[in-house]
This record gives C-alpha cells, sequence and structure tokens, in this order.
C-alpha cells in the first residue's frame, strides 16, 4: 500500500486515520507545522485535532512557515486550539481573535523562528506535521510545494506526523533543496553564490523511527488570493521599470538587474508582471514565494532562475504548471525559509527586494504590519529578512486607500517596522522617490510631492512645516499631532479634513 | 627623511604641508576620511580646510568610519564645510547645526555605506583622507587604532592623501585584518568563522599613483569620554550577569557564551567590566570598538580575543595599553566595519548584542537616535547590524534621566530604529526584561514591572490599561495619548503628571 509514495518498508504500518495521529497532539504541547504561503499546508491533521477540541478541549502553541490555507487558521481558531501563533498568519477569523487579545501572536522574521529554537529560545517543539509527496527508504521526507520551516521542524520535533498528500504530483521530487545551518560555534558559511545553487539533498533527514504516524490526504493547496492588475498597480510597475532604465543607463545596474525578490501579494505580483513588456531578460529570482508571475517570466523568456520557498499560484496557473512542471523545474529551488531569507545570502547575492507598505510616513518608514498602529493585518514576514540586507529595499503601496479616505502616506507611521535607515525607494501609483543617500529632510519632500496622493499634498506639507518651524530637528514632527490623520479617520471615518477644518 | 614610516620612495616627494594637501579639496567634492570611534581619524587636513574655508568658502560631503575625535566635526561645522555628513557623528555642534537643517545627516548602518558607495548609489569619493603608521613599498597603507570605512574609502577615491602620524606605534602593524568583499555577481562567501580568524591583508592595498600627498602629523587620537559605572551601570552589569548564569543552567549557553558585542559608551563599557568578577572565562568579543573594558577583561583572564574596527581609550589606559602593546596583540584584531559588523557573520556567529536605548516603549521598541522624537543624538551606528542579526539583541537603559524628569520607558517611542522584531532582552536598573517569544501585550506587562522606575508605572499601567479597553488589537495603543509623556516634558519640563492630573 502507498509503495511508491512511502518507500521505507517498516513505516508502512504507521499509516492510520487523522484521527489516530491527531491523538498524539495535546494539551500544551508545541506543534510546528508545514506551510508557507497557502503551500504545502498540513490539511487533514488541524481538522481532526480540531475535531476533538470541540468534544474535549486543549490548546497549543502552532508553529509555522508562513501562512496557510485552506482554513485551517480558523478552523483551529474557532475550535480554540491555538494559544500562541508565530510567526506568520493571514487568516481573517484567527486576526480578529488575535487582535481582541486570545490568541498570543509572536510576528517574527521568517528566518528568525528556526533559529531561536534551535538555540532553545523558544519551544522546544514537541510534534511536526509535515505535507510530504513521499517518505524515502531512509525516513527523509520529501516535502510537496513548500519548505518553509519544515526541515527544522522534523529535524528538531520529538515526533513528526507525516500528511502523504496524494495530489501532490511525485514529479515534484528533485525540486527542493534543504540545506539548514550547522550549530553553533561550527557553523560554516552557506556555500550559495548564484540563485541557481544547490546546496543541500532533495529530502528532508529525519530517522525513521521519529515518523510516528503517517495519515493520508487527497486536499488541494488553496489557490492564491492575489487580485488581478489595476490601473494603480500596473502605474506602480511603470514607475518602477522605468526607475530600473534610468539605474541601467547610470551604468548601476545591467539589463539582468540583480536576484529579485518580491513579497506576496497582488502590488508585487504586477510589479512582477510588468517585467513581461520590459527591456529586462535574463533575470532571476531569489525570493520566498513564487506566484504566477514568476511563471509568465519564465513563459515570456525573460526569467532565467527562481528560487523561492514555495510556490502560490492561482486556480488556473496552478492547473497550467503542474500539468507540466517538467518544463519548469530544471529552472526552480524550493529552499528552507531560513536559507531563501537568509540575511548572509541576501547581503551576498545583493537582492533587489520589493515588498508592499501598509503605510508609509513623510520620512520613509514604513508600517507593513498594523491597522491604525495596532490591529494586526498578517506580520512582518520575511520583508525585513530582505529590506535590512538588500542591495536596494523598495517599498510599494497605493496612494489612498478606502475610496480615498486613508492616506498611505501619513506624517508618521503608527507602527514601525522597516526605517527610514532600510527603505531605498518608496513608490506609489502618483510617482516614485528614490531616498538613498537623503537626510529627512529632504526626504519628506520627495516622498509627499512623488507619492503622496494630491488631495493629502497639502495635509502633509503643512503638518512638515509647522513640524519644522516650531520643533525642527533632524526630524521635525510635531508629536501631538503626528497622529492626527490615524485619529480623525477613526472619529470621523475619513483621513481628510472636513473642508470647515482645512479653512481653519 | 621618515624612511621607515614612507617605504616608497618614490612617494617621499609627495610630502608637503597639510595647507597644500588640502588644497586637493574642493567646493563639491565627496570626500572619505578615516576616523571611527574617536580613533584613527585624520587630524591635519581637517585643520587646513577650515583655516581655508574661513577666507574662501566651500562645502563637501564628508564621509566617515563613524564619529570623530579632536574636535575635527566642531571645527569643519563651524567653518561651514559641511554640507552633507554620514555616517555617525558624536560633535554637539554639529548635531546642533544638524538640527537646524544646516547639515543634511544622512544616518546610516554602519556596514552599509561602502556598499551603496562600490554600487555608484551613492558618491563617488573624490579624495579619501587616511590616517597611517606607514605606506609599503608597493603603496599598500597600514592605517592606525581604526580601519573603519578607510580602506575601502582609498580604494574607491579618485585620490589619496594619506596622513603619517608619527604618534601612532609601529607596533600596530599587523593588527589590522583588510578584506573587502569582492563585486557582485562574483561575491564569495566571508571566510570567517571564528573572531581570531585573519583573512586578509595586514594593510590598505591601492596602487602608489593614487596618492597625491603625504602629510605628517604629530597628535594624538582624542582619549573616550566613557564615564566610569556608577550604582545603576553597576545595577544593569548584575542584573545581566545573573541572566546568563540563568542561560547556561537552562544549558543555552555555556560560561564562554558566545562573541560579545558592545555598543560604545558608559553602559557598555560598564556591562564589561561586570563579567570581571562573574563566573564567565573564555570569553571573546566581535564587536565594533574595543574599549577600556575589553583589556580589563584581558588583565583579567576573562577574555581569549577580542575583534573590533576601532581601539578607543580613557588616557590612562592608552599609556598602559599602548606601551605594552606587544602584550595584546596576539589576541587583537582590527576589521574594516564592513566586516567587524557585517550581518553574515554576525549572524553566523552568533553575537550577544549589547547596544544602548536612549528610550524603549512597553512593547520593546527602541529609540536610539532621536532626543523627543525629532532631535539627532549620534546616529543608529552599528546598532542595527548587529541587533538584527545577533543571537540574542540586548538594549540597556537607565530607566530615567534628567533626575526623574525623564521616563526611558514611554507608550510609544518618539522615533523606532529597533522594532519589537529585533529586540530580544531589555534591561535598566530596575531589572531585566526577557521578550524572547512574547507576544506585545505579554512584553507590556514585562517591560512595566521589570524595566520602569517606579515613580511611571502608573502613568504607564494606566495607558495599557487604557489602550486595552477603547482600541485593543495586536498593539493597544490611544494614538491620541501615545506622545503625551513626551509633550508633557515640553510643556512642563517633567513627564511625570503633576499630582493634580495624577488624581484627576
Amino acid at each position: 500500500m502507498f509503495e511508491e509514495r512511502i518507500r521505507c518498508a517498516d513505516l508502512r504500518s504507521r499509516v492510520m486515520s487523522a484521527d489516530q495521529a491527531a491523538a498524539l497532539i495535546s494539551d500544551g504541547m508545541t506543534v510546528g507545522m508545514s506551510g508557507f504561503t497557502r503551500a504545502g499546508d498540513a490539511k487533514v491533521i488541524p481538522f481532526a485535532m480540531a475535531e476533538r477540541a470541540r468534544r474535549d478541549p486543549f490548546r497549543i502553541t502552532l508553529l509555522t512557515g508562513a501562512s496557510l490555507g485552506n482554513d485551517v487558521d480558523r478552523t483551529l481558531t474557532e475550535a480554540g486550539v491555538l494559544a500562541r501563533r508565530l510567526p506568520f498568519q493571514s487568516d481573517a477569523t484567527l486576526r480578529k481573535a488575535i487582535n481582541r487579545g486570545e490568541v498570543m501572536f509572536v510576528d517574527q522574521h521568517l528566518s528568525e523562528t528556526v533559529e531561536q529554537l534551535r538555540t532553545h529560545q523558544i519551544g522546544p517543539v514537541d510534534i511536526a506535521v509535515i505535507e510530504a509527496i513521499a517518505i524515502n527508504a531512509d525516513g527523509s521526507i520529501v516535502p510537496t510545494t513548500s519548505i518553509g520551516n519544515s526541515a527544522s521542524f522534523a529535524i528538531l520535533a520529538e515526533k513528526i506526523i507525516v500528511e502523504i498528500n496524494l495530489t501532490q504530483p511525485l514529479e515534484l521530487e528533485g525540486l527542493h533543496d534543504v540545506y539548514i545551518p550547522r550549530r553553533r560555534p561550527h557553523r560554516m558559511p552557506i556555500p550559495l553564490t548564484d540563485p541557481s545553487d544547490r546546496i543541500g539533498e532533495t529530502a528532508i533527514p529525519v530517522p525513521p523511527e521519529k515518523i510516528a504516524a503517517i495519515v493520508v490526504s487527497e486536499k488541494a493547496d488553496s489557490a492564491s488570493t492575489i487580485l488581478p492588475a489595476d490601473a494603480e498597480t500596473a502605474a506602480i510597475a511603470n514607475h518602477l521599470i522605468e526607475f530600473f532604465e534610468h539605474e541601467v543607463r547610470r551604468g548601476r545596474l545591467t539589463t539582468s538587474l540583480l536576484p529579485l525578490q518580491a513579497g506576496i501579494g497582488t502590488i508585487a505580483n504586477a510589479v512582477l508582471s510588468g517585467f513581461i513588456h520590459s527591456p529586462f531578460h535574463g533575470l532571476t529570482m531569489y525570493s520566498e514565494v513564487l506566484q504566477d508571475s514568476t511563471f509568465e517570466l519564465f513563459d515570456a523568456g525573460r526569467l532565467d532562475f527562481a528560487s523561492g520557498s514555495s510556490i502560490t499560484l492561482s486556480a488556473e496557473t496552478y492547473r497550467r504548471v503542474f500539468a507540466d512542471i517538467g518544463r519548469y523545474k530544471s529552472r526552480l529551488v524550493l529552499r528552507p525559509q531560513e536559507v531563501s531569507n537568509h540575511p548572509e545570502v541576501i547581503r551576498r547575492l545583493g537582492i533587489i527586494a520589493l515588498n508592499t507598505a501598509l503605510e508609509a510616513d513623510i520620512y520613509g518608514n514604513v508600517n507593513s504590519t498594523h491597522v491604525l498602529g495596532t490591529h494586526m493585518m498578517n506580520g512582518i514576514g520575511g520583508s525585513g529578512d530582505f529590506a535590512r540586507n538588500a542591495y536596494m529595499a523598495i517599498f510599494a503601496t497605493k496612494s489612498i486607500a478606502k475610496d480615498g479616505r486613508i492616506s498611505s502616506i501619513v506624517p508618521m507611521v503608527s507602527h514601525c517596522d522597516h526605517n527610514e535607515h532600510d527603505v531605498d525607494i518608496l513608490v506609489t501609483e502618483q510617482g516614485l522617490a528614490d531616498l538613498r543617500g537623503l537626510a529627512p529632510r529632504e526626504r519628506a519632500a520627495v516622498i509627499i510631492e512623488r507619492c503622496a496622493h494630491p488631495q493629502y499634498r497639502d495635509l502633509l506639507r503643512d503638518y512638515y512645516k509647522d513640524a519644522v518651524t516650531h520643533i525642527g530637528g533632524q526630524t521635525p514632527h510635531r508629536l501631538e499631532r503626528a497622529f492626527e490623520m490615524h485619529v480623525r479617520f477613526r472619529e470621523t471615518g475619513s483621513m481628510l479634513a472636513s473642508t470647515a477644518e482645512a479653512a481653519a
């Protein structure tokens, strides 16, 4: 039974029902599950856990790679299973529980979770639940559409439950490159000098006796939720392409640019798609998540190689790509998120990092996580890993949200995930601000004039002028007015001053 | 003449007066000068520049390693020479000019300046002014008490002026390890796996024809300005030593800990000195600046090896150490700040990073640069390079300043240099908050109860309770009240509520 998928004969006796396997997980445990940006998540154990918890409540700490699909976070939240969750999530129900203070959410850089686990600063991991296409004869586990933190979870956990997913094609085998840095003080350089380098194993090395249970699933990955490009995302893409052309003319970049990273989501995907009709070619990606745009760029002959930690596609692109995965496989590699997001590799390769801002301030600080400074959206994800170590850190956002009632450019960010030191380029559909080598007072001018929406420019200019006149400093602020726009939004539903106020 | 110091005979004809050499520098140029934490700064050219500017005004962009001694920044500021300054400074006069908006100060991570220069994102460097103990027969330059950015400035500049400093002992030769990462895309891993590894040259490789002028100086490095330990810094040191003992008992660290980094200043120096009377031994440092405490730890037999980018000592320790430098030399190395602060090496070695906070908030965000959110103190320096990539990032501050009229723990930092994702441990003389694995609401409780000064705890508790009750969220805040304490200080001279207010 499942000989092709469970190649270690001894392990075939450990195939059991999801309920039986989930019984290994008990109250107070720390569980590490596979899954990164909806790809390769454990898909049956979490539901068995939720079902049991409805009858017999228990709570756990849940670690993953990044966000999960298949409503796993929602189901576990509704069943009351989650006491603590890290390092990332993007589920509406879980988000509400986090913001009510019911689930403790530890929002971490995606490269750091396993470093902290390995050094026992958090953890230990009691059980790992890993989706796999197969288990090899030596017990090693072949992941599916993501690696994320799965390798370290499996290596560090006391016991492992493997979900063999029959819908994930065996052709994925060979796509993965599992490299785990050694423990300090014996750690060597990561021998990766090109996005296409393979430096590890194709499966997660674990002794077969640690695999306590195997369950079989046939549930597909959830499709990505990105929206199609619109006029604003197209404008953002155009500003960036023009900017890169300018950089090439200045001799700073070649037409192959440098390896690209793009955060998950509609804007980053649209920008990458924008390269299809551009003078750039021979591109490479060294990113976390590979989205539809990666495969569009392959098909358009623009992209030579893509390294990531997961593949997350729309339903249509998924069908097209996975029906013909052999065509792409030699130009793809999936890595542990610790390696895809490693400061060492990012600084060495010189990544062009493109991430999304929730809001940015006139001095170039970026909030990527907290709505109105308090309510968690998804988490910082890998944006910090990349922005801080990149050749160039770009943050993109539409200049307004909610039909203009919110300005994404504000006097002071209400939460700071990326500060002035790490934001090189800020771009909205209005234009692009090149902040390299500029002092804060200079940044304010270019951000207000190039990135802010025209209907907010006067408000921002007035704030800045008032701050310079009355307070001054390296970074002029009127602290009593710094969040005036945010507070006005909460009170009136719009950051815009009423006509009466504006005239006053 | 100076055969021992100028070993390339052809270059001896280029010895000239400081005025003659300074004439090479003209209006609008970008000048890269040696100097890191007051050590190894150019000491005569800047004064010749200032003198000329008083007669014949000109302005430049000045790049250095970090802060300068010898009142160089003050003198250049007063002479109106500085149009733009990066990446760090700590001079009272320059600071005022920066805060008036007269000098554009670009506050950068110390590891990043030369990356941006090398890729032409800033610059180019017209002239490098480098203090040296000697020039070798092949033209290579032997630095003095710091390397900082000197190597890359010299390599990238069109012309070089060398200041041969006769007061800097020739015995320093061999102390330096000049390694420069190659240009991308051909960059290899930095082959450094132990703080004591030597991976480069002992001098800065430049062709002799680039050395346009040599001036001779006899001015000593400025002494460090650190203050002796006091009751509060001793208490901070004790909390940290107890914490490390706890970590050893938990099996997370050995009694040799991991390589230590300590930011410049009184608190970090006092904490390191605290290790003299502790159970720890076989310690190593992988830091930027080596202060008095480094040599106290050598003398006490606690420290095995120290890697830095500069040596900055009090006058007394300077005399003692430099009279006997041979005794220490085999246990010391100075590196370019790009290497001492490199994310790759910091993450690989697993540094314990100790830096100073100006203020921290109840959620563990840290302001290390801006007084009241607006006025620059010194700059972020290397604190971000280390904190973001460290095994453990510790931030220390006294809980109050100005006789209690300022609380270093506030509801929200008025400027964010290090955010919640990068602050593992916060320590004041009151106590230590271990923030690892905690969500923001949990952090608030430990920071208020363990780190805040008792006279501010009620104010902070009230703010937190109000924010949780009225707003909630992952990180509860009342934006309209977030800077109430800062504004009160500006208006009344104290962050404390008056008795009447407190009772209301």
